[in-house]
């Protein structure tokens, strides 16, 4: 681990795997200090709240690894205790069912980024594999309620013009929390330079991904490509918004990837990925410090890497969630 | 009771009374062959299944005055019986959830109309009161199952994109169960010329209501306006696809309309009624027979009266359901 890599506050902003100790033992492995770790998808209320009970006992038992992020205090101390902090995300607020005051239940069990949209249409919304119409009223009601509670909007599977009304929409930072840019390849799920631009212009955040799909090379590319792209959208917003989002699905095979691609986890399939296989140099968790290296050998200062690391990431969840 | 009345099959395609023992007698006071009953608005799927079986139990304690419609067979039962069959329908696919399964268990409950969306943005599409993206792609999916399983397609409280592709997505005919026309009043509730022509044209059939806040003259409105509102959707599609839908709210007090014009019953209000009275002579469900009364006065012959009344409707269940 370079002493870089070592000293600096590392975020993932998108962690999907299979929550079991291996993946936090990876993570310590990979120096990691925090990660949004996603909890729900289709799921509904009542199984949402069986994941994040899941998910705290699996934590107990493995609490010399990690322990909750509640606030950046609680970031600064996993580093210095040499843990890796989980925040608990999720990817989809179907969760919220019709019941806005599910939100602020969540915000009290630690849920701290919620993505408005997964891929469909929900009460918020639509994801970016459909037709999109907006922002519904329901989820301008939503998205006050996550503002006032502290948890931050993601859009990264949402689609274009909910996306749009919802970084309008929102008192506080929004982000894309796990992204790439459509400049570098076309697909539903990147992001157009003017989409980047629009959600930088108006405070909010990008997390660049590293999901082979989306990526130029796919399956081909190498932790310099994931460089690449995050130089990419730097390039486009500046060095202080921009962050890391990898979307590690570490652990999962064929039914995963299934489930979450076909609508509500069963129904129509709205993508097909293909063979997934993370760039060379960071195919795993455990791999995090190559991408520092990566960074370095690609001339970038220690400010920015420092800030694109971690740093950008702290301070804007500390202006969503207010400690 | 006309003879005209007494011997007719009277339908009406959407009363969302308080359901209990008194609106059961004021049906048969009124000679009701069988009626749309609302049970299901807001609520989700197991709220759902509760109401139904609230109703089925109030029907099993009023068998002498009411009995399941599952089948045209069974209308036709129940005039023979001197009482009245209740459909079983819902005002709002927001029971089925995310889960098309519950569609099926729906229609094994008997429940034979369900409209797709109530005001608002669901799952499957948009309601009037608020932009209106179209139908989802989940949508589309349900219809077909409606379609598959027997249920109406009801698009009253839907949205023009929405009604629009549902009408043509569906393989079965669809209806606005209770609807006025926008020719007469201006209001988000009322479907225009075109939107009225549109669903006729595609095989679906027109309810038309009677709800004072979408009536030209309000609650100033006699049964005089309620035909001449009707004449005005046959002067438009002709006699063969036009029924009745009173939309009868006999019963309820604020707390009720309340809980209907505030999204999800308890969220922002999406508009206002003020004062509901119905139209004079037709201002509760015992008074039906004055609305055959009234067509037969504006000059109706017996054979429109009899289609409007009910035929119409009969003939439209049995090619949906199947029986």
């Amino acid at each position: 681990m370079s002493n870089l890599h070592d000293s600096a506050t590392i975020i993932d902003g998108l962690i999907i795997a299979k929550w079991e100790r291996s993946i936090f033992e990876d993570m310590r492995r990979g120096g990691l200090t925090a990660a949004n770790c996603t909890v729900s998808v289709w799921e509904g209320f009542s199984d949402t709240v069986a994941n994040i009970a899941d998910m705290k006992k699996l934590m107990r038992e493995n609490s010399e690894l990690v322990s909750l992020v509640r606030s950046t205090k609680d970031i600064q101390d996993a580093k210095q205790n040499g843990k890796t902090g989980i925040i608990l995300g999720f990817q989809n607020a179907h969760a919220f069912e019709d019941n806005l005051g599910y939100i602020e239940a969540f915000a009290d069990m630690g849920v701290r980024v919620v993505q408005i949209c997964y891929n469909t249409q929900n009460l918020i919304g639509t994801g970016c594999y459909e037709r999109d119409g907006g922002l519904s009223g329901f989820g301008r009601e939503a998205i006050a309620e996550m503002n006032r509670v502290g948890i931050m909007v993601d859009l990264s599977h949402v689609g274009g013009a909910t996306s749009e009304e919802a970084i309008l929409a929102s008192a506080k930072p929004v982000c894309y929390s796990h992204c790439l840019p459509s400049g570098l390849k076309e697909h539903p799920r990147n992001k157009s330079d003017e989409q980047l631009r629009f959600i930088a212009d108006h405070g909010g955040f990008i997390g660049v991904t590293m999901f082979p799909p989306f990526l130029k090379r796919g399956i081909e590319a190498t932790v310099t490509d994931y460089v690449e792209a995050i130089d990419y959208v730097i390039n486009l917003v500046g060095e202080d918004c921009v962050g890391v989002g990898t979307d590690f699905t570490q652990g999962y095979d064929k039914g995963f990837f299934d489930w979450i691609t076909h609508d509500k986890g069963r129904y129509r399939q709205l993508t097909k990925f293909g063979t997934i296989l993370n760039p060379l140099g960071i195919r795993t968790i455990g791999e995090f410090p190559n991408l520092t290296d990566a960074m370095e050998k690609a001339g970038w200062t220690e400010s920015r890497i420092r800030k694109v690391m971690g740093d950008n990431w702290v301070r804007t969840f500390k202006e969503v969630w207010g400690a």
